[in-house]
């Protein structure tokens, strides 16, 4: 879970039943795609953010990045558009059955939500607890307010069951978060 | 200004007297820190997409990327929130000084400015005149209309003279595209 090693190309790979070995990623990904080419969003991963220091030339072949380190982000993971609004989320993977650490999410990624949140956005956090295969999405106010409580640090899973949304999985929408968004946000 | 070394690590420092050598990426990065410290907008470019092949991990320091390679963005490199809407853009340097090569734009963003704007997007692109020390805002839509027509492979200097909206520039906003934005899509 701890960044750098949370990329889909580092980490172990999950293999319960249902999601036949998928991560998160892949499977938000998977479901982006679908919405995108089914016209109904817009809405990527950004790229890894990486220093880039040295890049070797060679001739008649591509540039080759032979030096480069992983960089915290500055910002949440995805963002986009659906219809019409601005969509911006953090998605996390959660191995424990009984919380999800606050360590899990940078300081930036929080302060990221505040700001969007200012400016109208619709923000929320995909939570996939993998104990119970479960993904679950969480409104960005309403992980900001238990965080800011500062009683706790981390979400316990009851509170999870009782303030954050299932997200129904299907194959061709392994992750299908617009149906909670287009409800739980009155879209 | 081709791919992969149009980011602002390998390109050629941009000296004219006025930018004192910033890159228009420098200038919007610059600008969008004052629309967050200002609270006007939330806007970040995105991270320049690698592909990883070969991470090291030695003791007691950060893990280091060994082997890498640039990836084709399928993206636009900016987007962001400005008053509740969603914001998206490509920025382009160009150098000639009678018109603005499409082959200076990937298909693959073309392609992606069209897709945000129907849903709702604010999307444009901006584009530097180094030749004139000249930044214009042309919208996505103007842009599109004009490259499908297709009886030409560039942006005429005089097209962009006529179509597009000179961006002003101030020390602490030096490329303040967004006093355009609220104007041209009368927000």
């Amino acid at each position: 879970m701890k960044y750098p090693n949370s990329g889909k190309v580092y980490e172990k790979p999950n293999v319960s039943a249902s999601n036949r070995g998928m991560s998160l990623e892949e499977d938000i990904n998977k479901t982006n795609r679908y919405y995108l080419n089914e016209d109904i969003a817009v809405i990527y991963k950004k790229p890894t953010p990486v220093t880039i220091v040295k890049v070797d030339y060679p001739k008649r072949s591509a540039a080759k990045i032979v030096e480069a380190y992983f960089k915290l982000p500055s910002t949440t993971d995805y963002n986009g558009i659906y219809m019409g609004k601005y969509i911006d989320f953090e998605a996390k993977e959660c191995e424990s059955a009984t919380s999800f650490p606050f360590s899990s999410i940078h300081a930036h990624q929080i302060q990221h939500l505040r700001d969007v949140i200012k400016h109208g956005a619709i923000a929320f956090i995909i939570l996939r607890m993998t104990h119970y295969d479960e993904d679950f999405l969480i409104k960005a106010n309403d992980f900001i307010q238990f965080y800011d409580a500062g009683k706790r640090k981390s979400l316990p899973y009851r509170w999870i069951t009782e303030n954050g949304f299932l997200i129904p999985k299907t194959y061709t929408k392994p992750c299908d978060y617009l149906l909670i968004v287009k409800n739980v946000f009155e879209l």
